[in-house]
C-alpha cells in the first residue's frame, strides 16, 4: 500500500452531490459524484505501473495550426469485452479504473492521455511559422463515467443521473479553469464504434487544452467579428432566429431550447442552447442545471427515435475558453450524427476533410420534422 | 434519339491524349480521355431522365463558413454490386454512365451533385453574418473514372493510365477555370468504403466550387502572412525543410518528392509536391505531368505496403483558387489514411470533428518510416 491510497478529499457540490477524491495505484486521481451519500474507500489494488511520458505539439505552419503527437496512445485499450471492460466497478478478480464495487459517477485522469500536464516552467511555444518550435502536449485528458452499468447508454440514464453527471462537467470546469496552462476545456461524449468509441460503457472524455483548439478560435473570430459589428453576442442572435422561426426547434423547458440549426451540416444535428445564456459551464445556474436532465434526455431519446436503434453521435459542450472569449462566445451542446439512414453513415470524406466543406444530403427542417415526429 | 447523340468534339491535349466529348441521354457531358486512339461513337441508350434541381447553399453564421444542402443526393447509388456497376463500360443489357464498351479516362458530369451550374444572373451572396441571404449550390461535380476496371485500384494503373488521368485532371483545372462562377478547383479520390466511399470502382471526383472552401481559405491566410512577413512562399518554405530533415522523405524523382508532413495528422499521410513549384495544375509543366506517374503509383503502392493490405485513403489536390492566391499558393497532392493499424481506423471523433484538434497516433518520422522500408 502506497500513503496515496489512505487520503480522501470530500467536496460538497450543488444539488446534493458529494465529490470525493481518490488517488489510484499509479496516482492518478478518481473522483467519485455522488447525489446519493456513498462511501468511497475502496483502495486501487493494482500493481503501480508507470503513467506514459507526455506527448509532443508540433506546430503545423501550412495550416497554422498545433498537432498533438501521442504515439503511446496507439497501445491503447480497444473495444475490450464486457468481463474485461476496465470502466465497470471492480468486481472479485476484475480490478478495474474504478476501485470500488459500486459508483454514481466517475471522473478521472485518461490513463492514455492525448495531453498531460507540462513541466513547471512550461509555456505555449511562440508561434513564428516554421520557426515556431516543438512543445509538450500539455493539457489533460479526464474520462467520466457516466454509470457503473455496462450496457445501456446517455439515454437510458436517470434524471438523478444526468444531473449528477452536469454536476461533474460544471465541477470539473471550474477546477479545470484553474491550472494556469489550461486554456479550453471541451467536455464531449462519442457514442457508437461508427464514431470511433473503443470502449462501450457509456463514457464520455474531458480534454483540457493548453491552445484554444482551431475550431473554437474560428468561433471566436467570427464571434468577434459580430460583436464589433453589432454590439450583440451571435450565439444570442442565433438562438433568436431559431426561436423566431420555430420551424427547426425540437425540444424545450423553461431554461433551455433544442433546435436543429439553420445550417446544420449533419443529417441529424441538435444544438442546446440555454434561454439565460452563459459563457461556461462554471457560469450555469443551478435552476438551468436542474432543468438540463429533462431536455437531455428528450433530446437524446428522440435522436435514437428516428431509425428506431441506437444512433452514433458526438456530443460536444462548446463554451468560452478559459481567459477569452467570455464577452462574445456562449455556451451550448452539439450534438452530430452521422448517420443519415438505418443502413447508410455520413462520411467526412473529401469534401469535408479535405477542403473544410460541408455537404447536406438532407434539409435541415425535414431533420427537425423527422426528429419532432419521433413517439416517447 | 436526339440531336446532341450526333456531335462529337474532339480536342488535343498533351502526351498525346485526345480529349473526346459526348453528350449523355440526360443532357449531361461524358469525356472520353486516350492516350491510344480511339473512335468513341457509342450512344447512351438510357431513357432520358431529369435531372435534379440545384440545392440551396446557408451560411452558418456560427463558424462562418457556407454549407451546402444537396437532399437529392439521399437517394443516391449506393455500394452497387459489379453486375449493376455504374463506372463500368456498358456491355449488352448493362447500360451504365458510360455509353462505350470500354474506355480508358473518362471524365463526366456527376448524377447526384453537390453543386449544380447556377442560373446565368447568379451571384454569391454578401456574407453579413445572420442577414446572409441563402444562395444557390453553384458549382459543378464531375466523376472521374481511373480506369474501365471494376477491381483494382489507382496502385494498380500502369503509368500511361496514370499519365493519362494527370492530362484530365489538368484539362478539367483548365477549363473549370473558365466558368466565371467557379472559385476553387478540388480534384480527390476517396478510396474504401470505410471513408465512405459509395461505388468501389475506381474512380476520383472534382469539386468545382463557387466559394472558396474554409480549408482553403485557412491555407490561403496563412500563406498571406507568411509572404507578408517573410517575403517568401509558404509552401516553397516547407518543401525546403523537408528536404532539409531529410526523414520524412519516402520518395522522389527529378520532378517531385513525396514525404510525411513535420506536422502530418493522420497515421499515415503523404504530401506530395513538384521540385518546380507552381500555383494550380493548369500550370504544371509537360516535364513535370510526365514524371508524376512514377512518384504517385510509388507512393500509393508504400501505403499498401505497409500492413499489406489495401489502405483506405482520401487523396487531394490542394491548389490556389481560381482567382486568387495564385502569388503564395502551391500545388501538391495530399494522401491521407485513417488506417492506423490493421484492424484499426482513426475516426475523427470529438477533438477532431467537435473542436478542430488533431491527435496523432505515432510520430510522422515513424510512419514515413514505415513506408519507405516497404519492399516494392
Amino acid at each position: 500500500m502506497y500513503a496515496g491510497a489512505l487520503m480522501a478529499t470530500v467536496k460538497k457540490l450543488s444539488a446534493g452531490v458529494i465529490r470525493t477524491d481518490r488517488e489510484m495505484a499509479d496516482g492518478r486521481t478518481i473522483r467519485y459524484y455522488d447525489s446519493t451519500p456513498a462511501e468511497h474507500s475502496a483502495i486501487d489494488q493494482r500493481p503501480k505501473e508507470a503513467q506514459p511520458e507526455i506527448g509532443q505539439m508540433r506546430y503545423d505552419a501550412l495550416l497554422g495550426e498545433w498537432v498533438s503527437m501521442a504515439a503511446h496512445r496507439q497501445a491503447r485499450v480497444f473495444l475490450p469485452p464486457k468481463e474485461m471492460c476496465p470502466l465497470c466497478p471492480s468486481q472479485g478478480e476484475l480490478l478495474t479504473e474504478i476501485p470500488e464495487n459500486n459508483y454514481e459517477v466517475v471522473v478521472f485522469d485518461n490513463r492514455s492521455p492525448s495531453f498531460r500536464p507540462p513541466s513547471t516552467d512550461w509555456k505555449l511555444p511562440v508561434i513564428d511559422s516554421l520557426n515556431t518550435p516543438d512543445g509538450q502536449a500539455a493539457g489533460k485528458c479526464e474520462v467520466v463515467c457516466f454509470t457503473p452499468h455496462h450496457e445501456g447508454c446517455f439515454a437510458d440514464l436517470s434524471p438523478q443521473q444526468v444531473r449528477a453527471v452536469m454536476e461533474a462537467w460544471r465541477d470539473r470546469t471550474r477546477e479545470l479553469s484553474q491550472d494556469p496552462y489550461i486554456a479550453h476545456i471541451a467536455p464531449f461524449e462519442n457514442r457508437g464504434e461508427e464514431v470511433g468509441v473503443t470502449i462501450s460503457h457509456p463514457h464520455g472524455q474531458i480534454y483540457a487544452y493548453s491552445f484554444i483548439p482551431p475550431r473554437t478560435q474560428k468561433h471566436l473570430e467570427i464571434a468577434r467579428a459580430h460583436h464589433a459589428k453589432t454590439g450583440r453576442v451571435l450565439m444570442d442572435d442565433i438562438v433568436a432566429r431559431e426561436i423566431h422561426d420555430d420551424v427547426r426547434i425540437i425540444a424545450r423547458n423553461k431554461q433551455w431550447i433544442a433546435y436543429v440549426p439553420y445550417a446544420a451540416r449533419y443529417p441529424f444535428e441538435i444544438h442546446v442552447a440555454p434561454l439565460k445564456p452563459v459563457a461556461d459551464l462554471a457560469l450555469i445556474s443551478d435552476i438551468a442545471a436542474d432543468a438540463f436532465p429533462e431536455i437531455a434526455l428528450e433530446v437524446l431519446k428522440r435522436l435514437d427515435g428516428v431509425f428506431g436503434m441506437p444512433m452514433a453521435y458526438m456530443a460536444s459542450w462548446h463554451q468560452a475558453p478559459v481567459r477569452e472569449g467570455h464577452d462574445v462566445l456562449r455556451l451550448h451542446w452539439q450534438i452530430t450524427s452521422v448517420r443519415r439512414a438505418p443502413g447508410k453513415l455520413k462520411y467526412l470524406a473529401g469534401s469535408e476533410s479535405a477542403f473544410g466543406a460541408f455537404i447536406m444530403d438532407m434539409n435541415p427542417e425535414q431533420s427537425a420534422e423527422q426528429l419532432k415526429n419521433v413517439q416517447l
